[in-house]
């Protein structure tokens, strides 16, 4: 589809993304805005009488607009696209946009709870043979459920917050007492993370077929993650401390009516998941993510590899009766392909630290160092034309404060 | 201490209590007050000349006043403490007193983040005998730090709020395939939950002798957790569902303030703990439980025997930087003393089902059937006079959904 926005073309935001963010221009306050080019369209701005209820947008976070749900968002979505196209609506609508390399971008959401997934089988195969080398490396609940748990929803920072190395403990294999000092093992995991609209009642199950009545969006997401506190802390409830301290999410969140071309079929399930896993249409999502440290692409997750489907993660999350908010946040955990080239985190690439990976400046890495930058980008293939890309996810590691 | 307001005794909310909640009285707006006897003082009706920035309490929620930080809890209670003592306040004071019957309580805080601790040596050593009998019933990591995790802080509720059962995925010992179905093994966990007032800087951790600036009060919190449904997805990443359905706190916030008299040392810490979780003065707190099902006592659980205190938990969960934000709530975990009659969870007072307890009727329960309801309270001992009541949190399971 064509614009009158100028310089519009795949990878920079094309009319048929619209990406909803929230950005601040010279020290205004933080409000919502949509992608478009090299362009933010400034919501709040556009005259009411083109975009009823925009005032939702005047708010420093999505979450109001989000609450609308799905019909609103669609009209909101159908709204800006016929102004972009019309070039009757340009004279209303071009004192909205404003540069975008000129403008702050802030969370996106605030965010209610956030929970982590494990649904890659590739992912899970490979941190079952690093741990657990003598037994079978998928738990015997894997292929049943979704595995998942709460993660923090304070500790969420926009694409770009500099992340600080954790401190922690961490009991080296022999040693009689653990240890304290700064991770010496912080690792990303590149996922991707799905933002709920729609709320549901407490004690009411949202049925598989319904969670696209309920999921907004998606965004980029690195759960950075200490392996030395993990490996210490984490029988027998879980990661901790060593997922709690950051986790990013891209500033940018795509609507999943932008993505209706890249849903695809999932990987065949075998067994067959239980009825309330077992959906009408494929959730699959055909998005190709590509992660980079420093400038040098280390690895390419294929995202339609994740064996459990956002909408089987959504249907699991709630089947208890556990409601949903506005501003939910739920993450795939970490995306990786059958190849190795295809893993994404650096302690499946590196075999735990054992075989560094080595980047452009010739320099290696078991896992980060201070100063490194990690990039995660995804991009949604078209066969009509250039790929979409869903914005990024980006983060410079600053040393412990320790 | 004595106030003008009459029938103030040990038990109901004595002067020297001033717990905080949000109540609603005939369809108002949820607002805030302070118990008092029979009573509940309206706080946002009290006039501006006697306690400035009374507007706080107008909000729904007591979060904003949290966010004022330790010296203005102070301020607030001692002008609180004043006007209940002085006759002469009374004429302006008492016509913001409600019958404290006649009012309707809400959840005083928006949760923000929810973690539970795992910190009574007796409940993990009690846990790790059931569930793995041939192995050592602590974990390696037990005594050097505080085990914890996240929860779901979507569904915290407010005592009184009924519990709907939880159907999920269970597996039976023998079985091929997981099945799907109500949980049939609903049990109770008492606890203590710390809630947090005053913010802190991410990237910054917390240091142990600073808890109390950052720690505003003390609720008693039933975490309910469904055995079967945890048993099945709890590795590799802990509990999720079998604890995300429900978890019921008081309606009354008892400030820090309030329990000087009931800190008391810690059980003795052997290997002593890293720094970081070594603190000046003493953190324990001399509350004792007391768990009734269907008005019969199961158990008197006494939290002074918890092994980790709230000041080492909230050091230790912000030691990787971490954030704290208004409206965190932690808890103990299950608080469990060295005697059978003071386990605070069925899974440990039936172990795990097999010998069942009876309750007044004369009926017996491994876990909890429909229509049961549970009270948890507390009680602060008083050597000069009656004991002080924590409130309570009380919650009747209704059949599951499915």
């Amino acid at each position: 589809m064509s614009t009158w926005v100028g310089d519009v073309h795949g990878g920079d935001f094309p009319l048929e993304q619209l990406p909803y963010g929230i950005f601040s221009a010279s020290g205004s306050q933080p409000r919502g805005g949509v992608a478009i080019g090299d362009f933010v369209l400034d919501l709040s701005r556009l005259p009411r009488a083109l975009l009823p209820g925009a005032e939702v947008f005047a708010e420093p976070t999505l979450n109001s607009f989000l609450a609308e749900g799905r019909r609103r968002w669609t009209d909101v979505r159908e709204t800006l696209t016929g102004l972009l196209r019309d070039p009757a609506a340009r004279p209303e609508v071009e004192p909205a946009l404003l540069v975008r390399d000129t403008v702050s971008l802030h969370l996106p959401i605030e965010v209610a709870d956030y929970v982590d997934f494990y649904s890659s089988q590739q992912h899970a195969t490979n941190v079952g043979r690093i741990f657990r080398p003598d037994g079978e490396p998928l738990s015997a609940n894997w292929k049943h459920l979704p595995v998942g748990y709460h993660g923090r929803a304070g500790t969420v920072v926009v694409s770009g917050t500099p992340v600080r190395r954790p401190a922690g403990q961490h009991h080296e294999q022999g040693a009689s007492a653990p240890e304290f000092g700064p991770s010496s093992r912080l690792d990303i995991e590149a996922e991707v993370g799905f933002v709920v609209g729609t709320p549901s009642q407490h004690g009411r199950p949202v049925a598989i077929d319904d969670a696209e009545e309920h999921l907004f969006g998606v965004v980029l997401l690195n759960d950075w993650s200490a392996r030395d506190l993990q490996a210490w802390e984490t029988v027998p409830l879980g990661p901790f401390l060593s997922k709690s301290f950051a986790t990013s999410v891209s500033a940018w969140v795509t609507p999943l009516d932008a993505l209706r071309g890249a849903r695809c079929r999932p990987p065949e399930q075998e067994p067959a998941p239980l009825p309330y896993l077992q959906a009408t249409h494929p959730w699959g999502l055909d998005l190709r993510l590509e992660v980079e440290i420093n400038g040098t692409v280390v690895s390419r997750p294929p995202f339609a590899t994740t064996y459990w489907t956002p909408a089987q993660q959504l249907a699991h999350l709630t089947v208890n009766g556990a409601s949903l908010r506005t501003g939910d946040l739920y993450a795939s955990g970490t995306v990786s392909g059958p190849a190795r080239a295809e893993w994404g985190s650096l302690l499946e690439l590196t075999a735990n630290g054992v075989d560094p990976i080595v980047l452009g400046d010739s320099t290696s890495r078991s896992f980060l160092q201070d100063g490194d930058t990690v990039r995660i980008r995804a991009s949604v293939p078209d066969a009509d034309g250039p790929a979409m890309w869903l914005g990024e996810v980006v983060g410079t590691v600053l040393p412990s404060a320790g």
